[in-house]
């Protein structure tokens, strides 16, 4: 197995967050340059069939994209420490709590760094308008995260969890744009300083 | 267990075909109306925590929201037909197309209706270059899943899986602006067809 990864962006960080809290280390990772368009040559789109990364290369050739899907892989073929949930309960409810990271923030946040900050411009038509918006977007669900943390130490339950690692690297990446958390909210601050200290932190970035 | 939903609504939809293709009819379905703002009121706030549906409330009281994770919690509850993928492999495949076709097309078209729709206003401030925008990144995904088709008989192998019920359920719900499929990508419109014909097209709708 290959994992094509890149430095800086957003989804090749969840996966290399994720490959850090699993102490994964026996796994090729071959770094690309998105900016200068790697991932559009015809030898990238040969063997992923996609201009994206990550993108996790199996033993027989078939390409796996998408960051949570890589990571759901992984899971099966390092099960410890457990981040996906232990039951089907569980599962449900770090999926949902995963999913509102990304949909709620994660994805708001790096809308509004692709359409906002002037050296990504090479990858996309900037639209200053959903930029804002975006960024509106992700600052208003910020306080369902700050409640939950008021309940829990981290955004799944009592564990890290593929939950955090989205809703975190989501975060980080959107320092971008100057994006902060602020000191209403004291619980994602707390539960953001934790994670900071984590040797996983720095993975990816 | 009890599941709120909301005819016309794409979330739920796709919890309501998934339900069609399982033959899951004991579950108790509660249909509200979210244009009415119920989702809004008190009452429901307190029983699910925030104003969405689709929302699976356990026997102990806990709120499940995010359609796939009620969906992956109902898979576990009732296995057969599998629409996850049976092992990690086909698990992760399936759950990569099933994100492609939510963030390639089903959540940029449900931002063009959201924004393109004038019975929608309600719902949020409309900004028509976030439907145009979405409507045109939602039309270029789709040579993606045609190439898929042309060597697949659905998207996720060669039974309906979970990603096709949310690609199908987010084209569904995109003729409320008019989008349909040319004439430019027959796999997808043989696909369409066969999915259209099965009991589960009508769920929810």
């Amino acid at each position: 197995m290959k994992l094509y990864t890149s430095r800086l962006a957003p989804n090749p960080r969840r996966v290399r967050w994720f490959m850090a809290e699993k102490g994964i280390t026996d796994l090729e990772v071959v770094d690309i340059d998105l900016r200068a368009g790697v991932q559009k040559s015809p030898a990238y789109l040969a063997e992923v069939g996609l201009p994206v990364a990550p993108a996790l290369i199996l033993d027989d050739g078939v390409a796996l994209t998408e960051s949570l899907a890589i990571c759901r892989y992984l899971e099966a073929l390092y099960p410890e420490p457990n981040m996906f949930g232990r039951d089907a309960r569980e599962a449900a409810l770090i999926e949902m709590w995963t999913r509102r990271a990304e949909l709620l923030v994660a994805h708001p946040l790096m809308l509004a760094v692709r359409h906002g900050h002037p050296a990504l411009a090479v990858l996309e038509t900037q639209i200053p308008a959903i930029s804002e918006t975006s960024l509106a977007q992700a600052g208003r669900a910020l306080g369902l995260f700050e409640r939950r943390l008021a309940d829990c130490r981290f955004v799944g339950g009592e564990r890290p969890t593929l939950a955090d690692g989205v809703l975190f690297t989501g975060l980080e990446f959107a320092r971008m744009v100057r994006f902060r958390l602020e000191e209403t909210h004291p619980n994602l601050l707390r539960w953001q300083a934790e994670l900071r200290a984590r040797p996983s932190a720095e993975a990816g970035a």
